[in-house]
């Protein structure tokens, strides 16, 4: 059995949940949020940096290695552990978010989907039998069914289609897929219609995964919408088995998600934001390339204990930015980092000690209060 | 005395020697290079990760940071080294290289250097008086005096006005400083002719200064005659005060230069070399960007310790450089100052064991053979 999922504490207020998913490359602690490593790197970040940061379980994009530098040149190097030296556990999503992020450059069929790369304009195909033949080329612990995702608005008929595609495929992703050491996830889609949903969820688990991603969702629609989706949809996955909300992050939506009853998150939110010179702070997201740090000495946040803040000023962090130095980005990237690690820790304290909902309600108030 | 060097062994075969410069933050084993933190960082570096590599002493650049973030506000963070963190030694120049080399924005009088800003065109004007000022606020443990540095080429009568002027500048740079916990180091110019290079040696003699540097190479002139001025000059510099050939860092520039008596080199070569995806090795430099390497999973050195080589591939890096990855810029500067911080120590080790010239001819006849 390649992955081992166990609930060791169930709130008694609302669906959060502790749990360990054990894989061969090591646990992780559920809930979890799994840093991006795209291209086969967090950006700006070492492994080392990463596992002193705490981070149990990144993830990568199988699109991205399949164009650049090639799933078969990852395969010759070992796979993308050895590639990249990152010995802990990887997810890899199954590329079909990617393909459809491509809009007028792809085009699907019950085959799969046809599409030109962002890099050079080549055509290449993917189908849910090709994208698992990647994934288990790139070798990582925990790969996704190739799924449809559709747009957000979209109409019903549209969605009950699209969704309905995502269950044959899910069915043809699992018949190729026959590597032992590697989870294959479904995903639940059906767009932001309960019945939908339902109905994914239930012919998903006719074919049995052992963990179940939820796609479709954080793609334009209202964060109260992605909620009530969440709270109707997640009674209905089975207890025993991990539930990952695919590209969601920010602490807002982590918080919400958790009281939902996920379990897994992902998202580029964090490192891009460091990217473009916005910092996480328990009053809100700072703009530090703001005139107003060029001379303040603090630190980000005088608790935290990231090496940032530990170790720099706004002021250094807010000329490194104006400068373009790159450390300016990686040190913006580990406090954000940092902070995630950080609250998905005190959430997992807040479920041990059944307190989530107050814990939830106070850090909200002061996140928000200052956005 | 805010500065001691010491002589601890001289060479039987050339001018090479060991010694130790203390500062009041901490000792440099000479010979020693310097890595180049022009605008208050290493560029891709932490101070942590330099501490790490062994470097005693970097170098920071005063035009660079009083253009931005002004040396002001660097002051007002407590000096330089708070404001990036490098709690050991640093060096600035006097900003007289870099004005000189905004060529048309700037016209040299006697008093001083009136120029435009590389950023947004501001008028500024420096003089010895305010270079010195500048470096007091920044407040680093060796300062340079402000000279003018020559063209190259340049002819006779245009570098004896030159030099002299930086003779009269290196006076009114002494005079102008007052911090005791500073050395304040003259340099020498003259350009490529050798009478004006022992011509301002003696004059600055006898302002007597801790310490000299040897500016105006490295400017454009074939190495030959760098060699030549250096193997000329240096037996007229006082044996008793580190010597520091301005702006010089490749392999063989760093070999030649300690052979004639060198005791101090800085350069942005290794990390500039590393950013434009070209790696030192043993057997010359290695365009890791080129499609040779794209399935090639050693690692840059197979001997080399640093964190790159110790666990990336050079298929990786390159993935990294092709993708515009942060991290492979990082890694190839990690490498690269590695390398030169390993070579430093086996210079030292050479010198200590007095077979420095065989030591040079096998490393250059090595490093040059596939260059």
């Amino acid at each position: 059995m390649p992955l081992k999922y166990t609930v060791n504490q169930e709130s008694k207020n609302n669906r959060a949940r502790l749990g360990l998913i054990r894989t061969c490359r090591g646990t992780i602690e559920t809930p979890v949020f799994m840093p991006v490593g795209t291209q086969a790197t967090v950006k700006t970040m070492t492994p080392q940096e990463l596992e002193e940061l705490g981070a149990e379980i990144i993830l990568s994009n199988t699109y991205h290695l399949y164009m650049r530098p090639g799933s078969d040149l990852i395969a010759e190097a070992g796979g993308l552990h050895d590639f990249m030296n990152w010995q802990r556990p990887i997810l890899t999503d199954s590329g079909g978010f990617q393909v459809f992020s491509l809009g007028d450059l792809r085009k699907i069929s019950e085959q799969g989907v046809q599409f030109r790369s962002h890099l050079d304009g080549s055509k290449h195909f993917i189908s849910p039998e090709k994208s698992i033949q990647i994934q288990m080329d790139l070798g990582a612990d925990i790969i996704m069914a190739f799924d449809e995702c559709a747009p957000y608005p979209a109409d019903y008929e549209y969605v009950r289609e699209s969704s309905a595609l995502t269950t044959r495929w899910a069915e043809r992703s699992k018949k190729a897929h026959n590597r032992a050491d590697q989870a294959l996830f479904g995903i639940v889609q059906g767009g932001m219609y309960k019945d939908l949903r339902r109905q994914s969820i239930s012919e998903l688990l006719e074919l049995d995964f052992p963990g179940y991603g939820i796609g479709g969702l954080s793609v334009g629609e209202p964060k109260e919408v992605m909620y009530e989706i969440l709270e109707d949809l997640i009674p209905h996955m089975p207890a025993d088995k991990p539930r990952y909300l695919m590209g969601v992050g920010s602490p807002d939506c982590l918080l919400e998600g958790v009281l939902r009853g996920v379990d897994m998150f992902d998202c580029v939110w964090p490192t891009r934001l460091a990217r473009h010179g916005m910092v996480i702070t328990k009053e809100g997201n700072m703009p530090i390339r703001n005139s107003s740090y060029a001379r303040d000495f603090k630190p980000i946040e005088e608790d935290c204990p990231c090496y940032t803040c530990r170790n720099f000023s706004r002021a250094y962090i807010r000329h490194l930015l104006k400068a373009n130095e790159v450390l300016g980005i990686r040190l913006t990237t580990i406090h954000n980092l940092a902070f995630l690690m950080y609250l998905m820790q005190d959430i997992r304290q807040a479920i041990a000690n059944d307190n989530l909902n107050e814990f939830s309600r106070e850090f909200l108030s002061r996140y928000n209060g200052k956005k």
